[in-house]
């Protein structure tokens, strides 16, 4: 009885602790969201000191990375967690890196954006760029919620997105090439749109590497411990974080 | 007595399991320097069928990173490492997701490469590329051997080769702006050119953050278990590995 109570007394903690860790990497999750969302807004809209605000976000990011790995380490160290629980830990350590990384993409978008802003707007208002950013931002969003659910089928729809982003990646950079080809005085700028797309597009990646290891996560988890399916995330999609 | 000698067997243990799991990762860095190293000569050379086999190596890297990934959970879960042992895995955890990031820019400038011999060669064979491949293989290379020794030096001596990466990377960026303005026929293989040259570049700062977080565990572990300071890496640059 003792055993099973000590037992029940470090799983308490675990979950407490995991929980807080949770909270944190949901936290930094958002704010990657919504640096992704502003430098978005920085370009379309041609605000170059948003674009250079964003881009500073970066060092936040970063220190956020930091903290939570601290906190992963430490609960690694104390609680000497059993291998599904470990899983988890270890899934929350990968997950920081490619939020780190979406945090990147949306600090180049925000260099590029303020640049950009110096010269004249292109007619269509960087549309097309408005929509696949509209598609990827929903896909990072959507992998944070699923990692907030440990929800594999969402993760699973998500991951059939790629399709559509690859096909919009393909059209906007055939369609830079054509202008560039047009006219020699475009290049520059049809370059830096097609660097933003790119950015996009290794955000994609990123979120779409997220949902593969909840996935994974879930597979080897399945009718494991409770902490697992508590907490559905409910902030929109870029509306920052603390 | 008998509790030192408990203590002495587990550090054995782990001492047994982490040379394990580094010997793991060098070979997979080993393997990565490799398929970057053939990714360029594929360029270089103009072979078509280098560039797509360097394209399908991809596979093996993540297969790599997988089979070491569950290698260090399951010395987490068998081993309970203290602080100091536990920083050195979840290093190591994040150094094979660097290490996988640079095999993704290797896959595709293997791509790219298959592609580009399809058409006619430059005059002066891509040598700005060759130039600039050659310093981030190095790094690569560096950084492999510095988490081999363990060795903050190294890391920091890697780490100010940033400036010359940079500025090679906006020569040949300039270089092909010109080259696209002034013949538009040029544009399509010259943004080719940007992208191997932007792989390169994230290959590069890949390598650095493997750098850094040898920094950052050199610092935390001065005067820690022996197992730090062992095995020096000999093996030459894109020398393939089992």
């Amino acid at each position: 009885m003792e055993t099973a109570d000590l037992s029940h007394h470090i799983s308490r903690r675990f979950n407490e602790d995991l929980e807080r860790v949770r909270t944190k990497v949901l936290a930094m999750g958002g704010f990657v969201e919504a640096q992704l969302a502003k430098a978005l807004t920085s370009l379309i809209e041609g605000d170059s000191s948003l674009g250079e605000s964003v881009a500073l976000d970066d060092l936040q990011v970063n220190g956020m990375e930091v903290l939570i790995d601290e906190e992963c380490s430490r609960i690694l160290a104390t609680r000497s967690p059993a291998a599904g629980d470990l899983r988890v830990i270890v899934a929350i350590i990968k997950t920081i890196t490619d939020l780190e990384r979406i945090g990147d993409e949306g600090e180049k978008i925000g260099y590029i954006a303020s640049r950009l802003a110096t010269m004249e707007r292109p007619e269509n208002k960087y549309r097309e760029i408005k929509h696949l950013g509209r598609i990827v931002s929903e896909m990072v969003h959507d992998a944070l919620d699923a990692f907030a659910r440990m929800d594999a089928e969402g993760a699973l729809r998500v991951a059939r997105q790629d399709r559509v982003v690859d096909e919009e990646y393909e059209a906007i950079h055939r369609q830079c090439i054509t202008f560039m080809m047009e006219d020699p005085r475009a290049i520059r700028r049809a370059l830096d749109v097609m660097w933003v797309v790119r950015s996009l597009e290794r955000a994609h990646r990123g979120s779409r590497q997220e949902h593969l290891r909840i996935r994974d996560l879930h597979g080897a988890r399945q009718g494991c411990a409770p902490h697992q399916a508590r907490g559905r995330r409910t902030r929109p999609a870029g509306s920052g974080a603390d």
